[in-house]
This record gives C-alpha cells, structure tokens and sequence, in this order.
C-alpha cells in the first residue's frame, strides 16, 4: 500500500561525508540545455498551414502600423511593401522570403568564453525575470526596486547553477534618473557577474551606449565580429511598431547583435481569445518584425519572441500559468521552427501577490511548457511575481531551483548498457532492494536532479528545526548566496575604462525621471 | 514593455452581475477529459523495443515470487511458466500474449449514469489522494485520519467540477478497526457521492465485501455484466507479488472489476537508479501481474499501473515532481500503449510537509506530466501532502482548481473558422483592443480557463481584503463548499439494504486493529 512508503525509507550510508559536502556552496552555471527529448507539438499540418495562411492575409490586407519612423516606412517601401499612412501591407511571400536571411541560430559570447551560449537548435538558454518596477522579500516586504537590489539581483543569477545568462532588466532600479539607469544596469552585469547579458532598448541612444559599453568590454573588434548582447524589443500588439523599440533594434541590427523581436499579449486585450486567432497574428507580428531586422542588416541575429497571457474577463487582470497560455506558445514554437528562427516564450510566470502556492502552481505550468515547447531563450525563468509588477527575491532563488528539473527532464532517456542496468536486476532480483548494489554506488551521484533548497527531511525533524516553509528556506538560502558571492575577476583596465565611460556619460547630460 | 502590463488592464464590463454569477457554489461535474493533443513520447523505437526485450529477458530468466499462494504457482504451471518454490519464471512472449485478452478500454460505471467513466483511449478520468494515514487543515494541525475527515473529503470530491470520481482509501478512518473500516468507506462512497469509486484490496474477504455491496447498490445482474469499482492492487516491487494483494486481485478479476496492476517505485530503493532500469522492471512488474489477472479470467479489465518516485540518496526520503519520475513516466504511457492497456500514474505528488511552494512545484510538475504522457486513470490527483502520509483540505481544493489546467489543455487548438478569428483581427486592426469586439463578447466565457481560487485582483484590493495567500483563499473554499453541499438522492430501500449489510457484517467480527 501506498502509505507504508516512509516506514520503508532507507538510509544512503556516509551521511556526515554528504551534508559537509551538500552544505558547501557551490558556484557553478551549468552548460545551456541541449534537448535529447523531442518537442511537444500541439498543432497538425493542416493548421499549421491554416494559420500561416492566415498570417499572410493579415499582413497584406490589414497591415502593420510602424510609428513616427519614416526611415522604416521608406524600406518598405523600398522592399516592394505598399505604405498608405503608417500602415505597412506586405505582400503574400515577402516578409518570409526577408526573414530567410536570418541565421537559425547564433554564439552570445559571454566575457568568460566558458558561459558563452548558443541560442538555437535544440538549446534552451535560462535567463532571469525582465522589468518590475518592484521589489519583495521577507524582510522588506513590496517596495520599489532600487540599484542596490538589482546588483544582488545580478549577483544571485551569477551564483545559479541553473541561469545561463545574467539577463537585462532584473528589475527597475528607480533610485536612479531613467536616462542613465541603463549604464548602471550594464555596470552591474559586466563587472559582477561573467555571464552574458542584454542591453537597453528604452531609447535608441541607450541602445548605442550598450553597444559602446561592449566594445570596452570585449574590444572594439570582437564586437564588430560578433554577438554579445541579445536584447528585449516588444511589439505593441496588435500589430503596432513604436519609433523606441524600432530604433533599439535598428541600433542592435546594425551591429550586428541580437534582438527578441517579441509580441506582447494579454489573450484577449491584445489578441483574439481564441488560440488559432492569437496565433495568426503573433505569427504576422513576428514575421513582419523579423523582415524589418532583416531590411536593416541582413543576416542580423534575431530570435521569434512571443509572451504570451491571458485574461481574467471578471477583472481584466492578466494569467499565468493557463491552458490557453500554454496552448499557444506550444503553437508558437512551432511556428517559429517552421520559420528556421530561435524562439523566446515562456517564464516563471504567474499572478499571486506572494511566492506561496499559487504562484508555485502557475510557474511550474509554464516552466514545464517553455521546456516541452522548444523555447531556446526563456526570459523571466526566475523571480517573477504579481504579473511582473514584483521582482521577488525569495521567488527568484526558489525558481531557480526549479530551473534544474529542466536540466534533468532534458537529458531524455539514455538506454545503453548500464543504463540498462540488467546487472542490477539480476543482483537485486525479487524482493531485494537497490540501494546497495554496485550499480547504485556507481550511478547515485548523478542519477538524479538534488534541489539544493527543497525540504525532504522526516516529518519530525522538520518540525524540530523550526517546521519552515519554502518561502523560510527561500529567505535563507538568499542570505546564504549573498554571503558565499565572490566577484568574478576583471582587468582592471577595462573595468577603469567602463567606469570612466559611465561617469563620463552621465556628466553629460541633465537628470530625467519619465 | 512587459512591466507595463497592469497599466494596459481593462475593464470587462458587466461586473455585477458577472461577480454574483461567479459567487455561486455550482455542483457540476465536468465529463472525463477526451484528449485532443498528442501524447509526449521520449523514448524512441529502439530504445522501446530494448526495454521490451529486457523486460521479458527479467521474467524468463530472473523471474517474479507470488508469496503464500499455491494456487498462483498452480495457475502459472498450468500456463506454462517454471515454477520453482515460490518463483515463477516465464517463458518469452508468454506473459504479453497473455496480456492480450485484457480490454484496451472499459467503462467504470457510477450510480449516476451520468457520471459513469470510460478508462482506456484518450481519455483521463482523475480520483482524489488515495492512502494516507494523516490529515492535515489550517484550524486542526496534522492529525491521524477518523472517519469524519474521510466523509468531508469524499463531499469535496463530489462538489469538485473536475474530479471525476470518489476514490477510494482518500484518507485511512484510524478511528474504525482495521477490519470494519472498508464498510464505513464503502458506505460513504455509495451515500455521499453518485460518483465511481474503488473497492478494497487489504483482504480477499474485504474485496468480496464490496462486490456485495455493489450488488446492493447497483443489482445483482448488473455487477455480473459490468464493472462497478477500479481498485488498485500494488507490486511489492521488486517483482514480488503478495497474497493478500493478490487474492484482492483474484475476487476482482474473478466478478469482472477493474484492478489497477501497479508497481510501487521509489527509484534507487525499489528499482534501479536509472530511467531506463527502472522502465524495464516496471514493465516485467505489470506484464506479470497482468497476465496473472487473466490467468484468473481472461477478459477481466485492468490498467498499466505505475507509482514513481525518486529518492533523496542523503535521506532516503522518497522524492516527488522530479525530473527522474517524469521521464520513467513518460515512457510506461509509451509501454503501456505498446500492451494496448489503459495507463495509470502521476498525481498531485510532493514531498513538503505543507500546501506551500514546494508542494505546488512538486505538483504541477506530476500533474502536467501525468496529461502528456497519457495517462488514463490518475489517482491521488489532488490533496496528496508529504510523501503521501497526509492528506490535506486545502491542498485537495486547490489541487482541484489546477485540474481545470488539464481539462484546458487537453482541448487543443480548434481552427474552424469561428477560432481563427479573422473578422476580430481585421474589425480590431492595428492598435486596437479586442476587449469589446463581437468575437470576444461571443466567445469569452468558454474561451479561457477560469480558477474558482486563486487571486487575480489587483494589489491594493487584495491588500484590503486581508492580503491573503493560496492556503487561506483554499480554507475559505473549503467552508464554502462545505456550506453548500447536498447529499445526492438514493433509493430508500437501497440506502437501507446498505446500513442493514454493514450492520450485520460489523457485527459478525470482533474489532481488529491490525
């Protein structure tokens, strides 16, 4: 019976060996996940040409707007696109036949060449939450983000095994003027953490001092040659183009570096409620942001982006974490592997006002979709909370956490020799039981995923040490990073060079708060 | 960007009458879930047919033990295996060509016709937690289970719109002897339910005991011709096969109900360390166990059952939501479909002693990977806490609520012409809003999933209101429910033949409470 299962627990032997080792904090980052489990395709044929029809119609009955940009509106134009106004309508073809110049996937290299990322393929790279304005933890309670809690922000994602990437955003640093939080933010990334990053796209001169900030970091060169950073430039669904994030990317693009060309939906505000509708018109989105990277510089680094809600028609509050949400960004990869580009979704994403269940439930769902559903980029894969309002930092580490199941679901399932393990069986045979035999003291290690923050005590120890929950054990492994983090070593000529360029920049011009 | 979210939140409109209609406790079971997407397969043809060969490699030359139970080794030598003492080692192919007479498919039937379940297909038919000795709630603690705890949660399982069946041992009534306590719960099944339920496996003459009182309920004749209860018969894994399960096996297969053949795995203790292990063991297990069940009647309707988890090699605790476990699962649903057999596994799974993070992590990890890999009978699908040892209120309520996800995912994506909703996207145009658009008005309420519990308002309401987490929102409903249950009508005279037979049968035995 299933009940008798804990009378039937065992002990694994060596355990003081053990928890010295597991207590020690490691600082290790994982190689980026390289599926060797198939993706999970909710789409047939049938609809998949239903919906690529569909998106065509869009773009060349219905159009795109692109804002107060008459230099986007001249190349299309110019790329045989009709503009009446500031609506582009792109003929049948076109926009796909553009986007084939974009690779299928590309390097982000990383100051330290060993956390380098291929975005592509088979690849999922895992990167932390992007924008809240606000802040929660334990102590602190809901307050506005400020500088000093991005930088811890940055220096947990450093010390993650499990995130690839540093990210951009991690949360609004309000403390500092609007026009030259950006070069903190970039200050913070590059000098605390060797992990690879994103740059600003809130303005197009922020994004040219991204790019002029790299060209220290790596040398002028090196970035000429290649990617290092992959940035966020959201479209403002429906189908509207903002003269910002158009001139972010058209900065990016002619760089050379990467952008998210990424719809933003709220199901239902910003797109039909129905899955088949809100895919037909990501699907035109994307191709018609995509072309346009491609009419800046072909062969610009892109990735098809898509976040992806819906909504709750009682309060007009968006979801997370839903069926619906699901369905269409499994649609979406699809969509974008049919398209041969890298693709972004998914997240640890979810609704509650607190880390506590609900949001456990909502980011679990959409985790285990961002991984079944091909994502090669996941933005937000740790630390969102209340809709992406809160940057949390119990949530974040919990999350994180999280992000090791997705290592180990996508091993797949080896099946050669010892995995096969009939030595094992035959040992053990009817009525033994493993946790002896050789095959078990030769595999144990690394047999299974370990949560380095999760509770699997007996009950009664559980309960002696304090009966914490995992929000408690959340609170103490942050204070635990924080202690145990160490800055990655930098030449001190470059990081005097970005701190004179920062100083510089910011002498330059007048404080802004909007 | 993607911050600006809640800003863009709007209205829906019609808001009183909306709140008053979602207020309201509806009683409404929704139908078995009918799968309209793939199953998620991670093992491909070779590794399949490599853990098929091993698998009957474990049964002819290792073989299984069926203890105290000479009738079992009888049948067995009858059919052509070697017995020796009490292992039983069976030839190659024998026990799949066995398996063969085993339905693919069958209807469980409920006293409501209404409610009646059909086990095999596509489909998914999910039952409450199954086992465990403790409750646990927010006012009482963690206690032993009484009698009473069992009714209230077989009351919430017939409030809840995605439960579709009672269960059966949804929590261990300590407070009734070991002996008597199946009447009780039978009892309770058959008076406070109209949904299915199982019948107990702790004695031979306990099965028999609720064949007989399904033959109160339902007719004589009727549970002759049709199968009135699921029950889970569980391998003492390794490859072991005890009497007292088994002569459950035996009264169930011998009066045509359904047994649920069920490895029991903590993986590393029960079955080797490896994914790939593990698959071959569960699969000579059932291949077994199910050739048994038609030894003793061919045609006698079973599923493919597997109970999986993963093991803590510091503590030895057992281990739930793990990557290991959905991997072993994902490849029986493939094994199982192979046999041409409904599948049983995952659940509401989770190790922490709480309905907190962890516990809902854990959960949605099982519950997402129990749709995809195809399961057809899931128990323990919602109020499963610590390793199986409790059952708890709150976490079985909201563990409910996310069942609504699976029923929403599994609808897939339709793309008739209503779905693709090119009128919305051209009516709505660039830079518009389809919050009032025909398609939306007409479609919204069945479009999205929608959450009887968790919180979508915004802060500041939330904040007024008591800023409460998931484990308070969920004790409210619970009350709430509880409030609003009625007991569904039965025949007098049946409900009166009932009370007479567990009457007379308690009072033929002393008490046992062991």
């Amino acid at each position: 019976m299933e009940e008798a299962m804990t009378r039937r627990r065992a002990r694994g032997g060596g355990g003081a060996a053990r928890r010295a080792e597991r207590s020690a904090v490691v600082i290790e980052t994982a190689k980026y996940i390289e599926r060797n489990i198939p993706n999970f395709e909710v789409l047939n044929e049938e609809a998949l040409e239903i919906i690529e029809a569909n998106a065509e119609t869009v773009l060349a009955e219905i159009g795109v707007n692109f804002v107060n940009n008459p230099a986007a509106l001249e190349r299309w134009r110019a790329a045989g696109a009709e503009v009446e106004d500031e609506r582009v309508r792109i003929p049948r073809g076109l926009a796909r036949k553009l986007c084939s110049t974009a690779p299928g996937q590309f390097t982000q290299h990383a100051r330290n060449p060993a956390k380098s990322v291929v975005v592509g393929g088979r690849n999922l790279v895992l990167a932390p939450v992007y924008g809240p304005p606000f802040v929660r933890d334990a102590q602190g309670g809901r307050r506005y983000a400020t500088m000093a809690d991005f930088e811890k922000f940055v220096k947990l994602a450093y010390m993650s095994k499990w995130l690839h990437h540093s990210g951009g955003t991690v949360c609004e640093p309000t403390d500092i003027p609007v026009n030259k939080r950006h070069l903190d933010m970039l200050m913070a990334h590059m000098t605390l953490s060797d992990k690879p990053f994103m740059g600003s796209v809130t303005a197009p001169e922020r994004a040219q001092d991204s790019v002029e900030m790299c060209e220290i970091l790596f040398g002028k060169e090196f970035v000429r040659d290649n990617t290092v950073m992959t940035s966020l430039i959201n479209i403002n669904s429906p189908m509207t183009f903002d003269d910002i994030m158009m001139g972010a990317l058209e900065v990016y693009a002619a760089s050379n570096q990467a952008c998210i060309i990424s719809p933003f939906i709220v199901g239902g505000a910003m797109a039909p409620v129905s899955v088949a509708g809100t895919l037909t018109q990501v699907l035109a989105e994307v191709l018609a942001g995509v072309a346009y990277s491609q009419l800046v510089r072909p062969g610009a680094p892109v990735i098809f982006g898509a976040f992806v809600s819906s909504i709750d028609m009682n309060s007009g509050a968006p979801t997370f974490g839903t069926p619906e949400a699901s369905l269409v960004t499994y649609g979406a990869g699809q969509l974008a592997r049919r398209l041969g580009l890298p693709f972004r979704s998914a997240g640890s994403f979810c609704g509650s006002k607190l880390p506590d269940a609900q949001a456990a439930y909502e980011t679990a769902n959409s985790l285990n979709m961002g991984l079944l559903s091909g994502v090669n980029f996941m933005l937000h894969a740790c630390g969102w909370l209340e809709g992406g309002l809160v940057a949390d930092f119990e949530k974040f580490v919990m999350d994180a956490d999280q992000l090791g199941v997705l290592h180990g679901l996508a091993k797949g399932v080896p099946v050669d020799a010892e995995h096969q393990a009939m030595g094992a069986i035959r040992e053990v045979g009817p009525g033994g039981h493993y946790l002896g035999c050789a095959h078990t003291q030769a595999n144990f290690k690394s047999a299974f995923w370990k949560s380095e923050l999760l509770d699997y005590k007996p009950f009664e120890t559980w309960e002696e040490e304090g009966a914490r929950d995992t929000y408690a054990l959340a609170s103490s492994r942050v204070d635990k990073l924080m202690d145990a983090y160490q800055q990655p070593t930098l030449d001190p000529d470059i990081a005097a060079a970005l701190a004179a360029y920062v100083a510089e920049k910011k002498a330059s011009m007048p404080d802004a708060f909007m």
